[in-house]
């Protein structure tokens, strides 16, 4: 327990397996280093996954007013509870999963789907085995790296069905799943993740399943949530967020759902666990004016207001899928899922990449940067104001169809 | 890496280490058995640590208003940066660490003080050895716990002088130690804190210094921040929250500064990890919305409002105090902290609690909750609107005071 010389603190040995630059960053300095070169040039990005419109009026009414109430003595409350709002959670049940048995009781309000992803890795803490998709997006990876969890890939069934082979897949204790994907953009059909709680139940595994693009889903053979999915309440745990939901990615507010039937092999309650490591890492919950918007966002009247901005996104999707096809590029997702998972031949990701920024000054994410099965695709972000898209498309065309004139 | 058979996911191990209730539930459980006797009794808590009076408006003005632009194009922005706002950075540096070299490179706003402590342990990793003053604050106990922390107590050096006995002190990687400390409201005097850092330096340790209670002190021989301590910047880091500072315990905003000169053994840079670790679990950093609310906390304006609540809390200190001493009761604290530690005799500390409760339906804390050295003091709140604490001393006048008309 003690030490005798003055030797340091020694380094976590996991970091040593997050050194590589987030994705985010290698497309920062590519624009960077292009500006430098093109210093005018307006660069449309297409590459990020954040929200662009603003937030409806009809719930940045109700936070102000909430604010407000914080400066008097009747409004001001200190310290929330641990798991969010009786009145969001109940909400949350209500709009977004109506007749799925989910309980206010099983659902943790959090600052966001990284923080109930990092709570949750807290709880199963080190040394698990965690399969992820093959693409995934590449945070995840190091973030189960951090925690100490040993990961393996699924590889996927074919070049083009993104659903895992689970045939041949290994038995590990969490599976890490996220749909509709990011970055494939791809929706798994209700049938596929029937498999894959079939899977789970058979190997005693616990899916963690990352729906935060949920959202965009239309597709009816397709799930919005994972416990629509029979038998799912035993396995799955669902990690969500208002962030590509109402345009929270600066506001700051998700919610982890953990089914009471989730026990581990010595039948101990995952979330009475869970509820542990929240009272330890979040004692006092997600901010209460973030609350406050959920709450707003989930009401019947600002929820359509919320729902024609997914619809603003997914129609930039249609605009950018049409031009890919007038390419004569093959396109996966853009469907149920502001992605686009864009198939390229002959040329590595990057190169693709960085032609369209030298060339058009448009950025999109090379696939590579996803892992290498991301290799051969670009992902394209739906997220933008309709005018640039446009514009991004015009630049495109000028670069990818046969000149007119000649 | 694969497992054969279904035998389900292993339960955390740490996780058995932090199953004792929480001290605030266990607080619940006597309100609630009390009010089940009294069910009309008004329970006065001088138990809880949580701001009581509204946020002045100078603040809440300022957050409706970025609110409101979150409405509208020009105003929308999306995700934050990890290490949140230049501009909060910059403001925290010159209103609060004015001339003490802290660089604006060198803090990470975060939703809390729980959330900086949380990442600063995941960057730390399992399996080091960390030393706690004896009492703390129990949530720190178990959350080290939770991440694989092997605790040992610094003893005090007598009764009544509540800083460690350096001298006979083991050596361990970490230090957590909170000054003004909860739950003893004992600020360390600066020759206290040169002892430390040079202990700390003598055996190559890093002092978690949780500051969260520094705006209350102010005693001239007492430090706000470690950094007032001369060569503390290659040994400690140093965490802190609005939530005490400007009533924004429901709002949730925090900050921790990791100087770039704090190395690991190996010569790598703290400061480098915990970028790795803050972009992984919260690569958005704070809500935009409380970091405006920080952003006007700290303006020149508006500090005038946030330092007149905490004079609120020392003036409500120092009217307990005085009760206090009128029951011939020897208190500590209080002066430059927002808690009073009461000396009590002859009864266990969860007996007098419970004694208060009963007779005069006013909560404490039993020093008992916050570890075997607690016994023997009950924890007091200053936190609180001004008549329910006169209404708290008189109701305990009227059980600890000789009958006067007798």
């Amino acid at each position: 327990m003690t030490k005798g010389s003055s030797v340091g603190v020694k380094r976590n040995a996991n970091l040593s397996n997050c050194e590589s630059e987030l994705f985010f960053w290698k497309l920062r300095l590519k624009v960077q280093s292009h500006l430098a070169i093109y210093p005018n040039s307006k660069v449309i990005s297409l590459a990020v996954g954040d929200a662009t419109e603003p937030i409806p009026q009809s719930i940045t009414c109700a936070v102000e007013k909430y604010v407000h109430s914080l400066s008097t003595r009747e409004g001001f409350s200190g310290y929330g509870i641990h798991q969010g709002l009786e009145s969001l959670r109940t909400r949350i049940v209500e709009q977004l999963y109506n007749g799925l048995g989910v309980k206010t009781s099983e659902i943790f309000v959090s600052d966001g789907a990284k923080g109930c992803l990092s709570r949750l890795l807290m709880m199963f803490g080190s040394g698990l085995t965690l399969a992820l998709q093959d693409a995934t997006y590449p945070v995840i990876n190091q973030l189960c790296s951090l925690f100490g969890q040993n990961i393996v890939y699924l590889a996927k069934k074919s070049e083009d069905d993104f659903f895992p082979d689970l045939s041949n897949a290994p038995h590990t204790d969490l599976i890490y799943f996220c749909s509709p994907n990011n970055p494939t953009g791809i929706a798994a059909t209700k049938k596929n993740l029937e498999e894959l709680v079939s899977f789970a139940k058979k190997n005693g595994s616990i899916i963690l399943y990352d729906a935060v693009y949920s959202a965009f889903v239309e597709d009816i053979d397709c799930a919005k949530s994972i416990y629509e999915i029979p038998g799912a309440r035993e396995v799955a745990i669902e990690v969500n967020s208002f962030s590509k939901l109402a345009g929270f990615t600066g506001v700051r507010l998700g919610w982890s759902i953990i089914p009471e039937s989730v026990v581990f092999a010595n039948g101990k309650s995952v979330l009475q666990d869970f509820h542990k490591v929240t009272l330890l890492t979040a004692p006092a919950g997600a901010s209460s004016i973030a609350q406050a918007g959920g709450l707003a966002a989930l009401s019947s009247e600002s929820f359509k207001d919320v729902l024609k901005i997914i619809e603003h996104y997914k129609e930039n999707a249609r605009i950018l899928l049409k031009a890919f096809a007038s390419y004569g590029l093959e396109a996966f997702g853009g469907r149920n899922s502001p992605y686009i998972w864009l198939k390229i031949a002959g040329k590595s990701s990057e190169d693709v990449c960085d032609e369209w920024l030298e060339r058009a000054h448009v950025l999109a994410s090379p696939g590579v940067f996803f892992g290498p099965a991301g290799e051969g695709f670009l992902r394209i972000s739906a997220f933008g104001h309709r005018e640039d898209i446009i514009e991004a498309v015009e630049r495109l065309d000028a670069i990818m169809l046969p000149c007119k004139s000649c």
